[in-house]
């Protein structure tokens, strides 16, 4: 069942997709049983704990606003998910942001070594290209998805970000890498979450142009909200007050781009709203 | 040109195909000086050392074994060499085997910092994906060839090997973890190597069991020859003659298994000796 953001409060719309996300990753990740077990409870435990599910649930919605069935989008709403946890991962390492904690519980090389958490997240990448090229229909459709999944992941999206912001790290920022990361570091995989959507929802063009626009939009807003939620990146530099009105103005150009969709782009439009307004 | 194993020796034949293959590398990788440029510097300089590029040979000459053509084969080609060079890189990591050597230089981590090290593996896994997304043309092969990675590449291939590989270390060999690792660690990506070429090669079912065969023996093969060359693995458990004498019948069987599909299949044959003969 679709359940339309129009008619239902933002809250169970979100929280009955996030289920919904979280039964079909819990099918796609190896059982913990099977051997070698202890790198499937790494790769389960670091993707089924608690999440937003914003990447995926952005895919569903894209999906669905060009006229796409949720479950023929589902294994890229999956994969996207999956190649977010293994950066989460990888972000945690000593060598890396050496952060304990993830999500109120122990990071994965907490809790399984540094070198079980080194192979879930290659494992989890691996599975994330696994499970889109498992597609058997539509191939040209899913080496589509594929590619836009890489593009989004690689050097010249998330983990181009990433790069630039270690070594940004104890630096004067520099406006040139400080816009760098504001559109590469976390935005690079949500425009790609919103465009895989599109496509695995069979989009026309038009309405992928459309899609990629508010993507783009909801991607850089994503950044911002972070950075005025915790005072850094580009808010020492711009200002609280600038950065809220770029994000505001950001969040209507969203809005305006899929308008034209209709009816059933109604739940980017809401997501826009609320990836502006969330508190965490 | 295709050079014929069988008219040209095996040691001019290696080097012509290497050259190739490190042309394409050259070609795929993103130029140094594209930024983020240490990034695309970590990955080239690991890509692109001296390097015996078995994986991708084997890749070129099983396509060729089916009748298909070496450029078409290519981008199947460079995609494992990645999967292959982001393996050693986070193998090379401290919290793996913690090496500083790799190929007589300083291994990535110890050149770029640990953390560039990480990055420069991940960026190189999603590279190997991106190359065989980005074909265009005959999409439901190239969607095949990608599955055939994953699955080489994952839990239930080269990764799945090296975590149980990290398990063992300073325990009594069992012998279902030794079966484990010497089909999985290095096999697993030979395998699919050989798969991945007949794939793009247009292979037929039953060519295509085939190579599978001969990929399963040499995979095995090539371990074994590891094994034998380090002392360790199967050698202190087998002893170092029934080692060898499995890894003589093994590549008789892979001989064997193309032996009907003609003088195509002769380059496949002989590289069958080359890796039970090898002596680095």
């Amino acid at each position: 069942m679709i359940m339309h953001a129009t008619r239902t409060p933002l809250a169970t719309y979100l929280k009955h997709r996030q289920a919904l996300i979280h039964r079909a990753l819990d099918t796609v990740l190896p059982p913990a049983g099977e051997a070698p077990s202890v790198i499937h409870e790494a790769m389960r435990y670091s993707v089924l704990g608690d999440g937003k599910r914003i990447r995926p649930i952005l895919t569903l919605a894209a999906a669905e606003a060009v006229g796409g069935a949720l479950e023929e989008a589902m294994p890229a709403a999956c994969a996207v998910e999956l190649v977010h946890a293994y950066s989460l991962i990888h972000d945690d390492l000593p060598a890396m942001d050496d952060d304990d904690l993830r999500r109120g519980r122990p990071s994965c090389h907490k809790q399984f070594g540094e070198a079980i958490g080194i192979l879930a997240g290659d494992a989890l990448l691996t599975l994330s290209f696994a499970i889109l090229s498992a597609r058997r229909r539509r191939p040209a459709v899913w080496i589509a998805v594929a590619r836009e999944l890489a593009r989004g992941a690689g050097t010249f999206g998330m983990v181009g970000g990433q790069v630039m912001d270690i070594q940004g790290v104890g630096r004067t920022p520099d406006r040139q890498a400080m816009d760098y990361i504001l559109t590469h570091k976390t935005g690079a995989l949500i425009t790609a979450a919103v465009r895989m959507g599109g496509l695995a929802g069979g989009a026309s063009r038009a309405a992928l142009a459309k899609l990629t626009r508010y993507g783009e939009c909801v991607g850089l807003v994503f950044q911002l909200v972070d950075d005025l939620l915790d005072r850094d990146g580009v808010v020492p530099v711009w200002g609280e007050a600038p950065t809220r009105r770029k994000a505001q103005t950001l969040t209507g150009e969203a809005t305006q781009a899929v308008a034209s969709l209709g009816r059933r782009a109604e739940p980017l439009a809401r997501l826009a709203e609320f990836l502006l307004t969330r508190a965490a």
